[in-house]
């Protein structure tokens, strides 16, 4: 299903020095399924997050949030899939508190040093007792060289796991870094994704990660939508073990830049992973806004096309119904927009010119562009020198399909 | 396919004094349909109109508000089907006005009271010659008991034509009212529908009408969704043709109140007619949010619910999968929103109370609200007293199919 996402392999995924990784079993919804995924990293460890801006945020979200605050070094995280502890009230947050009680007594820490996530069907309660029951298995089986159980442990209507490594040399130190990743409904990210982790093994100061991780974000997970619905339970770790001998204390480093934007391309990679497998997904496209006045502005209209099911529809079908762009382009909220200076592009085909249809464009060069399974869609819109992109997919009989049955 | 919608009755609908409508087959998309539509106005009539706010807004759209503006009384309406002459620059600005032109020439006007209208596929050029046409023969069978075929001439993607009459009693006056629309898919209305006529016999001082046009459409056509697509070419249009004995000339007339109520209230039902014939639509679905600090709020959840694909999909599923409503309502961008203090109802069904789960709540009620074709959707925030309603429908593959299709 997913389009044109080879699966990762388990042995391209290069362990993280300083975190291990252990799975278990817990039947939390279906028998016979990875489903509880424990993270133990190493003391040198600092850990930074962003979290999903839902007004009716889970509770493992709630708490792994104080617990970040709480100014205790975080030393492990826990997440379940099967449910995702949202709209569960004060049990729910009973429960996310208990589960980081217990996994802290398996390992010898506080129960603030543990961070919650769990992803799944929202409103129901939380099977804690199943869990806690799968714990001491996945504490038994931590390794550092997990990284393929554990992106299948966090699947959930996601066709194949996400998963990518990357290894740069930074001030002559190299730094191996590896994350996962999981989600395909619900994607509308706001701050952060369903799911993301990624570790990799220099030493960096809390301030620093902090800033990093929203760098990342913003630049990733942040710009993908599936279907436009912001979840619950959004949530994008940065895990700095320490483990290695890069060691990056603040943004003024002159080894920074480089570690940021290794992080943030890895970042992408994952995020642009969930996208190839939105549900029902059966293309890829890229929308650049270009020439905006603002980046915000640009984002804007990249949203606005993104989710536009009429657009999202013409590209299932491969038909070039462009006149679509336009209207979503035209409702995006840019209320001073002048559309004589727009410019529209499918590829390399000028398809709309000074806001009219463009004398030249072919239909055949519309519909051989949209029959392919990765497409751009380029917006100059003549006012600007900012730009804004989105990645997101089409809306297909699959999509329907699969969140019409999603819980039976 | 339309939910709950019986098929207007051409006998039902009751000719106006003072208007008169003609339609043609002008073979504009596809032979042998009603394509044209003309509305020709007593002198005593006047014309208001609301129109989409889209950046895009369609060359007839275009020339309709300017010919408003100029100041002379409109006398004729041309509508066509097939193409919306959007997207299509200047070109698009001159077919739109060579069609008044042509019909201002058969009715002896000038072309500056004629108001346009398209709908159809964006981006393409208006086969304007064709339309000419076809204008003879319409003018040639105007007459005042022609609603019926005027709602079918004005259809594309609907399955059916949509049509309302009312005859109501005001200060010892009958006041007959009659109105058509149509719009299926790209219904997102931001101030008006797709299209919308209503005419009624009264006589009404333009500053009231325009008030009066502002007011229905708040109420009806701007308070539904099928997909989110604000439309290149929603206009409504109200037409007091003044050949009746009431007289309306001030917004303080002891009559007003009731006129408006008359108005508004069969432009709701037009309005409602739209989405239970939403492309696909299999439910039809309100989604009223009460006890909010403003008006504004209430509606940004109620379109939150409304537009969630998600949510959509489990309308159609009859899958009571409702902690999706909960994640729409709290991505809905009401920062401030406690969820705590919200209750969520599925027609007399407490599903969530004080923001989680209601201990009392059983699957199998919602189950059974969620079998029915017609469903109410209802929240209170519990921090004010302000309301807002929202009509929609659900998200099937038919709707995928028929947007996949719809230029085959």
């Amino acid at each position: 299903m997913a389009v044109n996402s080879p699966l990762p392999v388990a042995a391209d995924l290069k362990p993280v020095n300083g975190i291990e990784l252990g799975f278990a079993e817990a039947g939390i919804k279906k028998p016979n399924r990875k489903d509880v995924l424990v993270m133990k990293l190493a003391d040198s460890a600092t850990v930074a997050g962003v979290f999903t801006k839902n007004r009716f945020c889970a509770a493992p979200v709630q708490v792994s949030q104080a617990n970040l605050k709480s100014g205790k070094p975080i030393r492990a995280l826990v997440v379940n899939t099967g449910n995702a502890n949202a709209g569960t009230g004060e049990p729910g947050l009973a429960n996310a508190q208990r589960t980081c009680a217990e996994v802290a007594k398996l390992l010898g820490l506080d129960a603030q040093q543990v961070l919650p996530f769990s992803t799944g069907v929202i409103l129901e309660p939380l099977p804690v007792e199943k869990i806690v029951a799968g714990l001491p298995a996945a504490v038994a089986n931590l390794k550092a060289d997990n990284w393929f159980n554990a992106a299948e442990a966090i699947m959930t209507t996601d066709t194949q796991p996400k998963a990518a490594s990357n290894t740069v040399t930074i001030g002559g130190h190299q730094v191996t870094m590896t994350g996962i990743s999981k989600g395909a409904g619900m994607i509308r990210p706001n701050m952060a994704t369903m799911l993301g982790y990624v570790a990799f093994d220099a030493k960096v100061a809390q301030p620093v990660l902090d800033e990093l991780v929203r760098h990342a974000a913003d630049r990733s997970f942040n710009c993908i939508t599936i279907d436009g619905d912001t979840s619950t339970n959004d949530s994008f770790i940065l895990m700095a073990t320490g483990a290695g001998a890069l060691e990056v204390n603040s943004t003024d480093s002159p080894h920074y830049p480089a570690l940021r934007d290794a992080v943030t391309g890895l970042s992408l990679n994952l995020a642009q992973q969930i996208i190839r497998d939105g549900e029902g997904a059966t293309k890829f496209i890229t929308v650049a806004v270009e020439e905006g006045r603002d980046e915000e502005e640009c984002r804007k209209i990249a949203y606005s096309i993104a989710h536009s099911p009429l657009v999202k529809t013409a590209f299932f079908a491969s038909d070039p119904n462009l006149g679509r762009i336009l209207a979503a382009i035209g409702y995006a909220g840019v209320d001073d927009l002048d559309t004589t200076k727009l410019d529209l592009y499918l590829d390399d085909v000028l398809v709309a010119k000074a806001g009219g249809r463009n004398p030249a464009y072919q239909e055949e060069d519309g519909q051989r562009v949209m029959k392919k399974a990765e497409i751009l869609v380029r917006v100059k819109l003549g006012r600007g020198n900012a730009s804004g992109t989105v990645w997101t997919c089409d809306l297909s009989h699959d999509y329907v399909s699969i969140n019409a049955d999603y819980r039976s």
